[in-house]
């Protein structure tokens, strides 16, 4: 007979999904291993053009993404090629709200011409960090999604006021984890600008997905446990590893009774 | 009882559509008087961001075509915003083809969150006049349009690859003619570079609209007379006086016993 | 005989320099009267091509200007065409300081091929704005001027950060005033969300330039008069009547026995 | 006594620079490795912006070739980001000429930033190759570096319209051979549509360098000599194994008894 705090846990966190950046190449420059990538991963945050993603970059994005049954999210950005998105722009929200449309509908096309479709948003780079407090931006990102169809989940930090505004609009909000991060006691990321944020040690990364997985919570910078929910764990495809590191998150998850699969429903 | 030559012209063109570009502004700088256009045309060219047209022009201009039953037409373009899309750029086809769906999806999502959808794609300025001969490229942009929406209307030049490539794949091919340009005896139209290719007088191009309308055919340049066949003549919007200029035409149009409809149906 | 204090006051501002923004069109997109401004302004802020100004419109505006024996400032701007550079960018001061030597080369090549060269810097937009209290960007900009060429004014806010670090760099730090804001009682300008932050009225204009050159002092929101030194006065080009108000401006310092100058030298 | 014949050699070809494009990267993605290969070079053809090139690559290139004693050359393209300037744009001539005048500018002030200026000018891909028989394109970038700077040298393919309008200018011309190119019995270049138009075995490109060198004449694809002239040999940077390359052609050109020095005066 099942224990019932196991049984519990296999109730919360029955399956978790594994999302990474695809498609942050422009004309001549390649980023990342995105053919390796995808066989690793459940979702994809293809980039829009914004940031990253020239149009031929989407198609062959939404392609690989279909072919390997892995869903299609919107990497959606502000306006800056030149620093990758990477830099905070203030933004009227109304104007935001339109660029947020524009890339969801641009990457769309290509995902259906494709056979599948945009089944959530992401935000990357500063606009994941500046939805994380700043409520008009992180209002015309759900105005976006919403207007564009109420049916996309949108996928961000945990306690941020994108996915409360997310889900105050009737839209599934997913939070996820990130497996080579190193929390804080509050829940928090260690600043990159502080030595140890980013784990880079695989059985230490093993380790930490692990626990996301089984709910244990994980191990904080002070050695305190810290309770993580997600329904999705990041990670990383254009560091040095970064498909190795992928595939041992993987292996762990796999390795800890739960299945890989998207968090949304693929096949349309 | 009607008479049967009458009757017959009827049938032929019982209604002409009226198309002009629209939403061709970009973020400070404004273009064109977009509001008062809209009152007379039936159907919108909306720039897609690539020659002009930030991503809130392309909403104002879906809300504005929607709230006055106008039909939302992609006007697509190379990627040239210095260039305001006016420069032939020797893309390859497959580049092409995704810079042209990726506007197209832009395009559409602003169309929808309006209440609209786009019903055709008419190309602008340099790629207007390369997919005339241009076969890769005329292939490309039918590509798209296919690929997107095999239900969307393909308009352009009469005889143009374009819209040959565009019939052969199965999509509707809409010969457009021009209501203020100087045709030639071969059908074409006098080159911009020579004196007298513009229209100017009202009275010159009401007479030709109306020539236009009634299929009585055209006086070309040498006096002789061209017949043409359309199914949308094309009105200029950024040109001085053109509100007036497309008024007179609409009139034409009315008084000619012919209405005015967008040659696709607009309600989805 | 004359007055001591009139005598002093003629020495401490015997000209005053009227500055005006330049060359912000775009391709397509035409912005202001550049040719009417011309005849009216000693010093002209030129847009460098990241938030408008194509390369031939820096060359035409350098020719204006050279050929009005107009000063020729670098208007260098945050990379943003699609905002006009008026949404702060957190750019990192390193790549600010390079964007910012990127445009100041540029523009020198037009003005030296027109027969002049930069004299002096002034930032636009939102990059004006930031610089008043952020001390990397601040610094960022002072950098870049200073590296490019020592010798070179920079022109903003008084009691800005960037003409203090200006000033310790060893650059020359002109602040200037507006002819069209309304001041309030610390010296600083009433925002532009609250009523009456732009001036419209030409008497109220006239007799705030006139206060302004005679080192009368302003007359702030509270009615109180808050001295103001400046050795350049703001006028606007792309507003409505705007030639005509900077005309207005210009012969109410023609009429204060003050002449019009530019604040650098001119003749290279 | 030296071989009459050995002698004319020595003096028709003393030395030959080496010249390779450089700061190719933007923003986030890295193209090449500039620190490898400006060991090997004589002359860099820095990148300015509108094909590749943020302003802080410009500035790390400047600083890199000035390091290393390496000439400073305006790689200058159209303003094709997302082409990488590798499809031709059929710009007005007056606006390239305007193009190319912003992009020199704008390197010039990072080259003096970094100690040295920019001595020569190179067009980059579809440029390139356009300025060989368009005259129109070839008169424009030959009229901006004429007004900019009339000491400047341009850099060429030998017989290029490129270069006759330069010389006729008063410019100076060089033509540049290439270490990894096959030959056609005519003097051009084999298609890169063909297969062996690119040479790749070590020994085949150090034969071809050592016959360029000694004026013996290059090998054409069908087994005639052909005579080559060239002040310059290009070598690419940015292909599989580039700097080894690189270093086999200039390891054969010292073997050759010619010594490898930039063709203009790099000490400013």
């Amino acid at each position: 007979m099942k224990h019932p705090e196991s049984w519990a846990r296999i109730m919360v966190v029955p399956v978790i999904d594994l999302n990474a950046d695809l498609g942050e190449s422009f004309g001549r420059w390649t980023l990342g291993d995105d053919a390796s990538l995808i066989e690793v991963i459940s979702s994809a945050n293809v980039a829009c053009g914004f940031h990253a993603g020239d149009p031929s970059t989407l198609r062959r994005s939404c392609q690989l993404a279909v072919g390997a049954g892995v869903a299609i999210g919107a990497q959606v950005a502000y306006r800056d090629l030149a620093g990758f998105g990477r830099r905070f722009i203030d933004v009227a929200p109304g104007e935001l709200r339109d660029d947020v449309l524009y890339q969801l509908g641009a990457l769309d096309g290509f995902a259906r011409t494709a056979g599948g479709r945009v089944t959530y948003l992401k935000p990357h780079g500063a606009l994941y960090h500046a939805v994380v407090g700043n409520e008009g931006q992180a209002k015309a990102v759900v105005d976006a999604v919403h207007s564009f169809d109420p049916t996309l989940a949108v996928l961000g930090q945990p306690g941020s006021l994108l996915l409360k505004e997310a889900a105050a609009a009737g839209l599934r909000a997913v939070p996820e984890a990130f497996a080579d991060r190193q929390y804080t006691a509050d829940g928090g990321l260690l600043s990159r600008s502080l030595p140890g944020a980013v784990l880079t040690d695989e059985a230490v990364i093993a380790e930490q997905v692990r626990r996301l997985v089984t709910g244990e919570g994980v191990v904080a910078d002070d050695g305190s446990i810290v309770p993580v929910t997600a329904e999705s764990i990041c990670v990383h495809g254009d560091t040095p590893g970064a498909v190795r590191i992928a595939r041992v998150v993987r292996d762990t998850v796999e390795a800890s009774a739960s299945g890989v699969r998207a968090f949304t429903n693929v096949s349309s």
